[in-house]
Parts: C-alpha cells; sequence; structure tokens
C-alpha cells in the first residue's frame, strides 16, 4: 500500500502509537511556548501526516517549527485575528502564529456562518504550515458542507516552458459531502514532492518520467539533477495553468506573495509570507441537490483496466492508509523521531 | 498558431468576417424563435469558439441547436428564472432555454451583488450548453472580479483504473482580474476533445500518447479504437480526481446529473440535465491585494527551456489566436458553413 511506506531518512522505520506520537510533539510545543490548545491542534495535524503517510507534512516538519521559533519568526501563542469583512468574507491575520489552530478557528467561523449565507470564504494571511489539507475541508464535511482548501507555497515548480522554480507546489483539497464518507481530494499541483526528490537523490533511483527538469529546463529522472533544476507541474500545461491560477487566486484574497518571494514553510528564518485560502458551500442553502453515493458506488464497482487495481474514489485511499497506520502503530523515521524527542530536554 | 487551425469536416477552411458570422448565426436562430438579445447572445458566444479556434464550441454547434428546438427540448424563448436563495446564493433555473443567455444574466446578478458581499455563487440547471466557459469569466475581470466557471458534460472520460466513460470533460474557466490583461484559464480535464478524437480517426492519424483508452481500458493512441473506448483525464490520475470533484460539486449545488445521466449537450433529442456553476470574488471586499502584473511579466520574459518558445500566461494564446482572427477572418469549416447558411431557408 503505497501511502504506507514512510521516506526514511536513513534511520529506518519505526512505528509508534498514535498517543504517543501525539504526546511527544504536543510536549515538545508546550515546552516551545505553544498555549496547550493550539500545541494540540498543530500535533494533531503532525498525526495526520504521517498516518497519512505523507512523512513530509508530518513529525519531520517540528524540528523547522523549533527553529522558526527560536529565530523569532514565528510565535506559538499568537492569537489570530479573524475579521469579517462581509458576511460572507473572513479575513484573518496570523500574527505569525501556528497554522492549524489558525486555520481551525477560520473553519469555525466558516461552519457558523455558511448555513446561513450559503457560500463563505476564510483568506488567510501570516499563519505557519497548515499541514496537510485534508482534514480542514474533511471536517466541513462533516457538518455537510462542501469545502475547498488552496495555499501558495515556496517556489519549487517550473512554468511550463521555462526552467526556473517559480510556482509553488500550490496543493488544493475539496471535500464534497455524501450520505456516508466524504469525497476528499488532497493533491499538490507539482508532479512529485520535493521530500521525495530528496529521498531519491540520496537512494541514487530514478525519478518517474516527467517529474522534474534539470537546471537547463530538460525533463530528467535524475533526481540529483533534479534538486538544481525544478519540480515539473502535473499534467503539463494544464497543471502549470492551474497552479498559476491558484496562486494568483491566493494573493490576490489574502494579500501574500507570489512566486520566489513566498517564503517561511521549509526554511527556518524568514517571516512566513504564503497565503491560505477556504471556501465553504452549503448545499441545503442551493435547495435540492443530488444524491451523490449511487455514481460514486459504481464507480468503485468498476472492473479494473488492464494494469489496474480498480477505480478509487479520493479520499477512498487515504482512510484506508490512515486506519491501517492508526492501527499497526504510525510510521516515523526513527532519526527523525530521535530528534525530536532531543527537543524535549 | 495552434489555435487558428480549424477541424475540418471535409469541405476545407473557409474565412468568413466575424460580423457575417455573427449575422448569420443570429438570424438563424431569431428564425428559429429565439428573440432577438438571446439569440445575438447564442450567436455571439458561437462566433468566439470559432474566433478562439475552438470549433467545437462554434458555428458547428449551431445545428444541433437547431435540432434540438425542432424536437422541443431547447426552448429558445425561455426566460430564466433567477432565485437569491441567499444574500450571495443565486440559483437560477433555464427553462431548457439556451445557455449564453441564461449564464449572461447570472453573471450580471453576481457582479451586481458582488462588491457588496465579496463572495457570490450562481448555480445554474436546465440552461441549453454555455459554450466557452472562458468570455464569462473575462466578463467578470473586466469588472475587476475574480471568476470561476464550471459545467458538467456528457460522459466522455473514464475514471483511472477503469474503461469506460463515466465522467465528464468537465471544463474549469479562472479568471484573474490584473492591471492590464486578465489571467484566464479555460481548459477541459479530459485530455483531448471527442472533436479532435473524431477529427483523428476520420484521417487516419494516430492520437497523443496517453489522450484516450481502448475499449478494454488500454491506453492506445488509434483514434478509432478510441472512439470505442473512452477519453483519458489529463494529467492521470490528479486530473481523474479534479475533473470527478468539479462535477460532484456541480451536481451537489445545482441538483443536476451525474455521469451518464448528463444529456442535452452533444444529442439533439434529450432534454438537458447538466449544471453550471459560476463563482465571483471581488478582491475589494478581502482588502489590500498582491500586485500580479510583475510577476507576470517575469514568467513571460524567462528564457524558453529546450524545445519550447517561452511561458505562456493562461490567456494570452487565446487572445493572440482571437486577434488574428479578428482580423484574417473567423476559420470555419466549409461544408459546416453551407449547412448553416441552408437553416435559413
Amino acid at each position: 500500500m503505497r501511502g504506507v511506506i514512510v521516506e526514511e531518512h536513513g534511520g529506518g522505520v519505526h512505528r509508534v502509537p498514535a498517543a504517543e506520537h501525539l504526546a511527544l510533539t504536543s510536549a515538545v510545543l508546550t515546552d516551545l511556548g505553544a498555549p496547550p490548545g493550539p500545541a494540540r491542534e498543530q500535533a494533531e495535524m503532525l498525526l495526520e501526516g504521517d498516518l497519512r503517510g505523507h512523512a513530509s507534512h508530518g513529525i519531520r516538519r517540528l524540528p523547522v517549527l523549533a527553529e522558526r521559533i527560536a529565530h523569532g519568526v514565528l510565535d506559538p501563542a499568537a492569537e489570530p485575528e479573524p475579521v469579517w469583512r462581509t458576511d460572507s468574507v473572513l479575513t484573518v491575520d496570523g500574527g505569525t502564529g501556528l497554522g492549524p489552530p489558525v486555520a481551525h478557528r477560520a473553519v469555525e467561523a466558516l461552519l457558523a456562518r455558511v448555513p446561513g449565507t450559503g457560500v463563505a470564504v476564510a483568506a488567510i494571511r501570516r499563519a505557519g504550515h497548515l499541514g496537510m489539507l485534508a482534514p480542514y475541508v474533511e471536517r466541513m464535511a462533516a457538518a455537510g458542507v462542501a469545502g475547498i482548501a488552496t495555499t501558495t507555497s515556496e517556489a519549487l515548480v517550473h512554468p511550463w516552458g521555462a526552467a526556473p522554480a517559480m510556482i509553488g507546489t500550490n496543493p488544493i483539497a475539496v471535500a464534497i459531502p455524501t450520505a456516508g464518507e466524504p469525497v476528499v481530494l488532497d493533491m499538490a499541483t507539482g508532479s512529485i514532492s520535493r521530500g521525495k526528490v530528496l529521498d531519491h537523490a540520496a537512494r541514487g533511483e530514478p525519478l518517474p518520467a516527467g517529474a522534474a527538469v534539470d537546471a537547463t529546463g530538460s525533463p530528467t529522472t535524475d533526481a540529483t539533477a533534479a534538486l538544481d533544476g525544478a519540480i515539473s507541474p502535473f499534467g503539463g500545461p494544464k497543471g502549470y495553468a492551474l497552479a498559476l491560477v491558484l496562486e494568483l487566486l491566493v494573493a490576490s484574497l489574502t494579500g501574500t506573495a507570489l512566486g520566489r518571494d513566498v517564503r517561511g514553510t521549509l526554511d527556518t528564518t524568514e517571516p512566513v509570507t504564503k497565503g491560505d485560502l477556504l471556501i465553504a458551500f452549503a448545499p441545503t442553502a442551493f435547495g435540492t441537490g443530488t444524491p451523490l453515493d449511487p455514481f460514486l458506488d459504481e464507480l468503485r464497482a468498476l472492473e479494473p483496466a488492464p494494469g489496474h487495481h480498480g477505480v478509487q474514489v479520493p479520499g477512498d485511499r487515504a482512510r484506508a492508509v490512515r486506519a491501517r497506520n492508526l492501527a499497526v502503530g504510525v510510521p516515523v523515521d526513527r532519526t527523525t523521531w530521535e530528534q525530536v524527542r532531543a527537543l524535549r530536554t
């Protein structure tokens, strides 16, 4: 199961109970000055990253957060400043605080508002890295609300037709409530994560074709050459165009940075300049909707095409990976785990 | 210039002045019972399709509209019924009328409302084919409003991992206003249009790799085999997931059909069951935005990667193609042109 594999940093994979993962990261964050609530919300999001097999959004981020706090560019006790600018537009200054508490306050505000307005948007600036986006839209879907979340990120992706990294991997998550489990898309608009490029380079393994270009802009499967180049957008020119309009939409509505000026989620010294956008739709406010489950079940029941194992509805695999990791232990890189334990002293 | 090429139906390409194109299609639509205003708006959208080099959204659609009217499944004189369900949610029953007049009334309503609400959504059902989506979001951008338009369409695309066509080519258009020309994305989530597959099959030319599968679900470049199979989503599993969540979002908010139940834009006998969603954001309601033009100009000025001609900002190419076709004449298939002229008698 692809999602179970954790990217190793050389120390091998260690499985820890979810409660232990949460307790350790919460304690570290509290030590670093985060109040208990925000510490818990940040810790939960690091756990979600590892539970879903996305180590780059898991506990591996904690040392970066610790350094950002030490350098004074992340304030773990910041209070977000939400302002309703209209009945359905919320802007939030995160005060350079931890991302998850800021985003969770925004989701709560949207969920309180959107049954009445039908649509509501939160535009967030100066908040730390949100982690996986899926949990925020899943929270909306659990309340019967369709949600979209998107965010800008450091320029790692080249525009179609040129070599330099100028666009973020700008992920987008969408959750649609159904009678059963929600449909949940959570994807980066880059072909591959930088973490995977680093891991492939460390192991000397080739990248998938089309995943990256070298410094001249020529496609390469050499991960080391890709580190001097850029990640390719998924889906060629269409993926580039999608990544770009997401970046422009977020910057337009949040007043945050573009391209190479986006900073503060990978580095440890720069004030955060990315933005986050959350959009909520209450289907009940639109009148009679359409039952989605029969169609989704029809997709799931299709005979697999040659070389495939069948059709996944977005969110199905992540749920399965998460459930399995909850049962057998959260996969974490052993070196990272020891590094985080050392932060407690 | 790729967009200038018109798909031929065997009669060769004919260039006509835009005014002549508009006059002929308007007259045909008026003959068919459309009031002058709606006839003009439908005619303009057919012109936009041909002007931008997308013949499948151009005058070629007019005989289909005529047959739909003859079969009583399209009412060219329908009055749309818009209802503001909240301050920022508009639902519109198009009354089986022509699509462009319905969508234009919705855009006008959104533009009147969104400066105050910051965000507004129109959910449209029972409207005919809208044509290209770009002009609607361009109209929003011209008013300083960021727009998203998406629509469901007949199932022509296979879900990732199975053979049958179960999902629409579900296009999405996004326009972001800038100090200069807007950034305009307008793309289908299918790899290729059905019109292109038909044309390739007629010419015996191979499809691009990855564009389609045969009846067993195996990738094929044989256009004839693809006609018995399905179009592939752009960008592999990510493109599939994106197409699917767009389809679910539209169906959820408009109360329209899913998958194979989506009808009425390609056929001539079925009542329309697709839905359309327009979302408008007024950046001014969100506070201070970010100037976008310096970043866009930086992208345009990048040195081309090997084998490329440089970076396009979405919308740049379509504007250039449109301007050229306005100057030299609108490309139309000669057989189609004669077919439409015959509709006047």
